[in-house]
């Protein structure tokens, strides 16, 4: 029951059509999100230009192809992330004109508004080569958001000149997306370099005691830098999705 | 807006005074709780009997009894845990009917019904004598929301014996509350004797890897017996509530 | 022995048959379940409805069938779960009556009493869809252990509206089973919103800092909400079967 | 050097008053950030109005004083965090102007601009009173960084309806702060209302499994919400001066 | 009721005294140890010279001499572990003739038989010096349990000669008791020089990574020599008791 | 160099064969073991009928039958333990007289002195069906060298009946092996019901906060019994060695 | 622009070709280290004589191929750890002159200068025959590097005289590289019987409680010796690194 | 017994004074390193200039003293570490010329030789003043050891420029100890604007998921700059300790 039923009804209370009790009985009885009233504002997401989103392991070819269909009906750009080879290859031969990006094993399809949302841009760094994966998720999705992105990559704490020689794409961000394993030091570093908010996302890049990623979480979430942040191991998305939002301010 | 004021208005609606715009304003603009059809019925757990809580760790003696004050005024029971000696002396000052149980560390003031809600009886278990203010915790906490309780303590695996020539407290049980600390494996043989719920407490009880009650409490959660969930470490008073939910069934 | 046997015997010690020497060396020999007055009472679980379990990993197919073939036997009713696909093509070709429920990973063999022994419903709920296998083996083990259950998958935490709207499902149930993986919240949100025990379970869907579960365990050890138990992560049965036990009461 | 000594000295080697060799020289030996063409852009977080901020924990109340002098001699707002009662007592013999905030544990001096740098308002949320502290500390540290705050307190995941009745406090926040103890599961439920970025707070609140602030902690970082990013255990500060570089854009 | 009453009261049944089902009612109704068929065999323990033992922490003064007396009372040594100074004052003013060991923080009472019950010679090893204290709870315990013990102290890894030149002390032991903190590798390099059982007990001694000796129980249970077995942090009495068990045979 | 050609030397500085500083220089550029007076007693292990053992995995086909003809070779008994199928085969085909145990995962070769050097029983207990391969390791471990064994497998404690009725295998053995995945309560309980050493095994089998075996250990580590020791997950060989050193003193 | 350039550049401003402001802007906007004073030093590892590296893992074999080449080109050695049986088919196809070490898991291309630049011998150690991979990629990565090395494989701490007997080893090295799983304890021991630094390298081999290799970390990490500093779990390559800094001095 | 004396028994056996026999007796009585051939060099250490060390937690200023005191008798440099104002104040009344050094918590008596045996600067770098202590007591066993020593304190990550801006004494050390507690990373950024040899000291410095220096000493074992090693959280000595032994190479 959206806004407009309830006008009816009250006009049907208005007109003696229905009586208060019975119109009193309706709305007691209809779950509050029909009320129209929203105050779980779910649909605001939608309206400013976020994709529909599948993460796409643990589904079958054909269920991710059935979910990919059922959410390309509903007319906005949709993103699937960490998509298999056997997703892809199913999904091309239905949606030819899906974008894939194997190295962010991202598949985009672009529909509706395509509107830049984004007031500035988005810095996207790599601390390695290894790092790259995460971080090219983290530019698809930006991209995707209607962001404006710079990608510097594999600007990692052990080669510091490399980092400094390209400070203008750390000094023209908006905010800051910093991709690190290992020991996950680059957002600090980065972190005291600018003053804008700084996204960390540790990567499972390493091995022996980086623990598939939590000694990056555990150096990014005790960074001495106080305008960083973090999200999960791995988790270029959200951290897109968290920097597109400051990004629109 | 209760439901009586939401009929009030519709009446309004039909009788002309307030449109059918400005009525759907009114509507639009309230919290929904208080439109009288309390999906969230957060009323109903006061409603059974169980008594207002208090926690009493970190809390100054002033703002304790500050605290134990208003919840009084309420005129249910009211029960405090983990009391300080200091949060002690300075109720009693204030409320001498209070009941203090030095083992439990609970604070209990006895208002309203109380009514026997609990329809058999909580045996309440304790693997070692250390287990014990734990196991009274839980057991104050049972009496007080309304149900007969039998205490069997120190009744620990290295001595089964003990726990099997007492066997009839299990039996007789309604749902049982079974506190250890140590390797935590108490549960998992009671368990294995009744086929009634087991509510697991693993305490702070042990050292070296123990862990301070990690070693229990991950015992308990790979309870071979498939009776046993699990609350968290030295949680008397949480298992003696889910226990007091199922003894009132 | 059982307690017929037993009187027999003094019987037969009172005519003369055996002397009380030989009694007492028989009573002796016996082991003492087998004397009848069962302290262990092992026997009261099978009584109740309970069905015979296989869980299903690192049995061969071979194996698994043999162990199905023997339970079945017994004339209960069989519940294998996680259950690989080279485990049920075999057993259909053995038991084509058995049901299979790919989504809990199950197989049923109906046999024996059927009774409802539950006396009302027990909720099953899931957060997301990566959680419903789980949930699943849930639903299948409280069906099949006589209760009546209602499901709600997919009204995780961060949209909320979805849980709200159905809240009629939680205000029915006379006990919830809520499983979530990730950050593990559902519980303690349902747990807030209904006064009747909770049965959490963790599962193991997530990645990075999930930890295969642990994540999810720990927030639901740590719930705010007093009516929340935990069982083992991904431990869909264990939760059924306290719930089941539950709603018998 | 900054920029205009460089061109004067340039300007010396046109007139010949410096040989380029002397110049040279004179260019070599100088820190690089005195060069004017600061890459390293330490200067800019001061002139937005950044306080000069101490960290109490560890400091003799000699010491602290003496670097609250030194600080608040360079003429900007000063913010002392986790401040002793010691510390405090000193300060205030010394600077009796500084507000002193016992919840937040905060002395703050106030100097210079204290212009509004904030576009919007920061909501500052809390589940507990038992993170009031917390939350605290980040409302302080917001209103010095010169942005308009609302704070909604006790509004945990256990007692949904405090939050849902208050919704309108996240609605009209342009950035949120949300601290949480326990299983930390506030911010996944804000974030699933909102469509602004959550900045994430586990607090060391909690006992048992809480591992002081660990379960919070993986929960927020495992957030289903995907506008959820997390600073340290307790770091009140930090989440509110990642707020404050957002509310500023 | 031991074997003797059961006998007396079949021969009253078989002599008419006691009809059958009385008899079977009084054998019913007792709990299963008095049945004198005793398969827990709980006194075993008692009968081969183990004291009665007292875990000191956790207990006030008074409520440790009280168990200190009801113990003496049994007529057996009497062992306490882990004494504070407040209780080793109460108990020698109560119990003058109690042996006080400071370094070990025991206490013994000597009574009863004080029979060698250990066949040959247990080897005390410690790594460090901060590790005597329990080398010499391991001590204590293994001579008030019947044993004759070689101390080898302070011959840790990092100084081989010491342990080496004392290999006598490890040749002539029938079993060693080894403890070691920080990276508790003694028991391996002790274990590959000797062919009897190694009993490794972890201490907290170390800082930082060493974990309160999670490090050094780590080492051991990993250890690659073959005969070594292990016990908790710091206990000391556990490791001496088990000795003391192989050491009779 | 040995005892007899050391004597040879210097009876030859007697003679005046050699001079003594010849001697002198060929003494001290030995390696002391070559002395013949062996601190180091490596060889001991061997003439008490420890076979000779390789542990299988990691290692090629090839590579394995390589180690197994050299160690065959020496004439000793040959126990490789964790073999793989691969291994297996091509080891047959080599030494078709090798015994193969499928469910211990073991290859035996019986060479040499068969005696029994064991003066009891050792009893090899485990709790669930999936335990067996880690119990059967131990056994086939412990009959190679020189034991009698009793198996008692299957008796965990959700189910005390089965081992309180097989308590004969408990009380005629002379040390026990108890292995136990989950929550690893069956050494507490086993240590509870006999006095002698308890050798505890945990296991890997388990499911989620299982954690590969930890939740086991940590529960034996904390064992409540004082009989109880610990070696490392799935260390049957291990558990088995030890307990053939106990059983030979 | 290096020293020269810039002093070009100011000569051009004593000249009045470039003015004042133009010059201004030039060095603004390069990056400070072509200016030529280069506090960043990243030149200098090349200088000396460090091989260019790739780190196998996560490569297809095309792409390392390609990296590969592109290194050679720069006329430095090749040195690539951790190879595929992939990777190192197709790089010897293209570059026939590769020195592939299958054990090491290497591939060398030796280019340029083969200068020996280390003064002593570097002492490679490992525990076990499993460690041995690891501590081949330290023996290989030690002589690319311009060092003398020795080799000391199988001499771990639980048969201690084989490590004794080779002793000149351990005294003749300048320092060492110590490569152990399982417990780790090894390079205490040498540490404890050497003077010179000793490098860690704990590795993954072990199984159960060893935990990939933590075990032996934390065990290095609490290493009793002050000689031992540690490098990540299985880093062959970073301790040899190490240790040819150390010995070039 | 020493060479001397081995030779004059030879030389004994030689002239008839006694017998072969005899002297082959005395040769396998005697502990091996009183051989004189020493293959336990444990003397070298000493005679290097290294000081006797006192670690001074958990030993009573008595004690404490005392162990100074028979130290300092053998002629050697004491120094005393991590000690307590209560071991100061008594060691200063009988040892008055000791220096104590407040800040790195430790006491010096010089004694003996105080050569430079260090042939170049160690650089003693620290993150924040937090680190000073741990960094000083670097300094002070540097010094000490007989080495030249640069500090260079509060130059953490988050403010590069600080770092850089000082350059010059990373490029003039021979070898660095780098202390930081919080994410660690310091070690990382140094080690890759040097090419010597970085040991890297994680502190227990912060808070939260900082867990005491585990954060720190995780990022540090997992650096990506290849000249760097890691020793126990604060230990500064040991970190001073094997720079001291490069320093001298």
């Amino acid at each position: 029951m959206d806004a407009n039923r309830l006008k009816t009804l009250l006009e049907q209370v208005r007109t003696g059509e229905v009586t208060p009790d019975a119109a009193l009985d309706q709305i007691k009885t209809l779950p509050f999100e029909d009320l129209g009233f929203a105050k779980v504002d779910h649909q605001r997401a939608l309206r400013m230009g976020v994709p529909e989103v599948i993460f796409g392991p643990g589904k079958s070819p054909e269920h991710f192809v059935e979910i990919f269909d059922r959410l390309a009906g509903r007319g906005n750009t949709v993103l699937a992330t960490r998509v298999s080879q056997e997703q892809v290859a199913l999904t091309l031969t239905r949606f030819p004109q899906v974008e894939h990006n194997p190295t962010a094993r991202t598949l985009v399809l672009r529909q509706g508004s395509q509107e830049k949302l984004g007031k500035g841009t988005i810095g996207i760094i790599s601390a390695g080569t290894s790092d790259i994966p995460v971080a090219e998720e983290a530019a698809v999705t930006a991209e995707v958001m209607g962001n404006d992105i710079t990608r510097l990559f594999d600007v990692g704490v052990a080669g510091l000149h490399r980092l400094l020689s390209n400070s203008d794409v750390l000094r023209q961000a908006r905010v800051l997306v910093v991709c690190a394993g290992m020991e996950g030091a680059l957002p600090s570093v980065v972190g005291g370099l600018v003053s804008v908010p700084v996204i960390a996302v540790p990567t499972s890049v390493g091995y022996g005691a980086a623990f598939g990623g939590i000694a990056a979480l555990l150096g990014m979430i005790n960074s001495c830098a106080s305008n960083v942040s973090v999200v999960n191991i791995d988790n270029g998305f959200g951290a897109a999705y968290v920097a597109s939002l400051i990004n629109r301010l």
